[in-house]
C-alpha cells in the first residue's frame, strides 16, 4: 500500500464563495485517484491543513513523526511550494536516521487542483510513479523533474523550480 | 531530452461535430505539458493516428524504426489501450536488439484527455516520471501501476489493467 | 416548475472505452444545473437517446405527444443539432394546435457536455433565460442567439446556426 | 452589438502562485464567448478590477456613467456577489433617469470561471440570453432565475440569491 499524507497547500485549495477567499479544503486527492483509475489501495491521511508559509517547526515535527510512524517504506506527501524544500530538507537531516530506508517523494501544485487548468493531477501522477520506483531518500518531485532538496529552490518569480549547486560544507 | 511519440487513441480524441463523431485529433500533450508547468525540453511527434484496434503489423514496424532511429535513450509512447500490450510485446521481442539499451514506457488513456474527467493528465505525469527513472527495457503504465507486456492484459469489462501470470515458455 | 426534455445529441455524449466509442449515456443536466447553483425545481426527463440523425418520424411524434401532455407551459428540450431544425417546424406545424399556448426553445451542444472545452453549460444557462422570459412560440438557442425554426439552418462547415430568409409561401 | 461590463468580483478571479493568494485577473469572459461559440459581436470592456465588497460609492459612479454613456440599449453586466443588490439598485434609482430606455443585467459567480465546477459559463449564458430578451430595466440574474433588484438579496449561509418582499414605501 502506498501512504499519502496531505500537508494543506495549493493542492487542496477551494473558493469559499461565503467569505470570498481560497482555502485549504478536503483534500482532493482520493477523487484524483478515481479519475486517474488508480487500483491499488492508497491511503490518504490529513496531516496539516495550512499554507506553507505559516508551517511551523512545531508542524514539521508532526509530519516528520507521522512519516517515521507508518509501517509502508514509501511515502508520498503533498505540501505547499512555498517551503516544501525547507520541509524536504529537515526530513533529511542526518540526525532522522529513522526515516533511513525509505522513499520519500514531495509533491506540490502552482494551481489548485480543482481549477480547470492546474499541475496538480500531472503532479499526482508524476509522484506517485517516482515514489514506486526510487530507492530510499527525500526528493521533490515538480515542473517533470526529480530534485534533490539540498540543491533545490523554487524560482518565485519564474513559477517554478530549479536545481542549484549545493554549497560546499 | 525526452522523446514522446504519439500514436492515436483515446488520449488525443476530440470530437468534431461536422460529423458527430470522436476522431483523433492532433496531440492535446505540448498543451499538457505546458499546462503541467514543464520545464524541460520535451519532442513530441506523432508517428501513427489511429485507433488502436486498427493499427496494422505495418504500422507497428513504422513506429519500431522510429523508436530505434531517434538518439534518446528514454522514450515515452502514447497509445490506445485495446492491443498496447501487444505492440509493446513486440517492442521487447528478441530479435529487436537495436532498443537493448532503451528504457520505454508506454501509456494510454480510457477517458479523451479534452473530457473534464480523464486519466491522460495523471497518465502523463506517471509516464513521464517512469521514463527518467527505470533502467532499460519496455514498461506499460497504467492504472497508477507499472506493468512488465509480458504478464499483463487489458480487462475490457472491468476497465483496467492487470497482472497476469506468464505461461512458462 | 420547469421541464427539461432531453432526446440524446451531442449534449449527452460520453466516451465508453469498452468500445471505444462516442455514446448517448446518462443525461449530465441535473449534475449540471447542480453545478449552476440553480435553486427552482426543474424536472428532467429523457424522452429520446439517438443521434439526431437517427431520429425517425415516430421518434418525433413520441416527442410532440410528452410536450403536448405535460401540464408545464414553458418547456425546454436538449437535441442533436443536425436534425434541430427538422424537429422544431415539426412541433411549429399549424395542426399541432396543442402546443398553441406553451413556449418551447430547443437547445442543443457543439461539443458535449463532459468535455473541458463545451458550449453545453453556457447554452443550458441561455435556455432556462430564454424559456421563462419568451412569450408562447417554439425557438431554437445557439451560438448565444434565438432563431425562429423557420428562418434558421445548421451551417455544417462553420460549425454554426445562422437566420435565412423564409421562403415565400 | 452587446455591450459586457466586467467589474471584478470572483467570475474573473484567477489563483496566483507567486503570492498564493486568489485575485481578479484579466476577464475570461472573451474566451468563454469563444467556448460558447457565440456568432455575435459582443465588446466586452473592464470598468471595475475589485472584489466587489471593496467597491466605493466613486467606483459605482464610473460604472453608471459608462452604462449611461454607451450606445447600445442592452448592457450586462458581471459584478461580484457580495453588493451585486446594492449596484443594481443605484443603477435603478429614480433620478438616474438616463438609463430609463436600456436593459441591464447584472450576473456573477458563486466559484471562480476558471474552476473545474462553476456556475460561471451557465449564468453567463443565462445573462446573454436574459439582456436580449427583456424589456427596458434592471434585473439580477443569478441561480437560474430572473430578480428584481428591489426584492433581492443574498442568503449568504445558503450560497444562493432569493427574493425577498419589498418594504412598503
Amino acid at each position: 500500500m502506498l501512504r499519502i499524507f496531505t500537508t494543506g497547500g495549493t493542492f487542496d485549495k477551494v473558493y469559499f464563495d461565503a467569505n470570498s477567499e481560497f482555502q485549504i479544503g478536503d483534500s482532493e486527492i482520493p477523487e484524483m485517484l478515481r479519475e486517474a483509475n488508480v487500483t491499488f489501495d492508497i491511503a490518504v491521511e490529513s496531516v496539516l491543513r495550512k499554507d506553507s508559509l505559516e508551517l511551523t517547526d512545531e508542524d514539521r515535527q508532526i509530519l516528520y513523526e507521522r512519516v517515521a510512524k507508518v509501517p509502508e517504506t514509501r511515502v508520498l506527501i503533498t505540501h505547499g511550494t512555498d517551503t516544501m524544500v525547507q520541509t524536504a530538507q529537515l526530513l533529511l537531516a542526518d540526525e532522522r536516521a529513522k526515516l533511513g530506508g525509505k522513499t520519500i517523494v514531495i509533491t506540490g501544485a502552482m494551481q489548485p487542483s480543482r481549477m480547470r487548468r492546474s499541475d496538480a493531477m500531472f503532479n499526482l501522477g508524476f509522484a506517485v510513479a517516482a515514489v514506486q520506483v526510487l530507492q530510499a531518500g527525500v526528493y521533490l518531485a515538480m515542473n517533470g523533474r526529480l530534485f534533490d532538496p539540498r540543491e533545490a529552490r523554487k524560482n518565485v518569480q519564474a513559477h517554478r523550480f530549479e536545481a542549484i549547486s549545493r554549497k560546499p560544507g
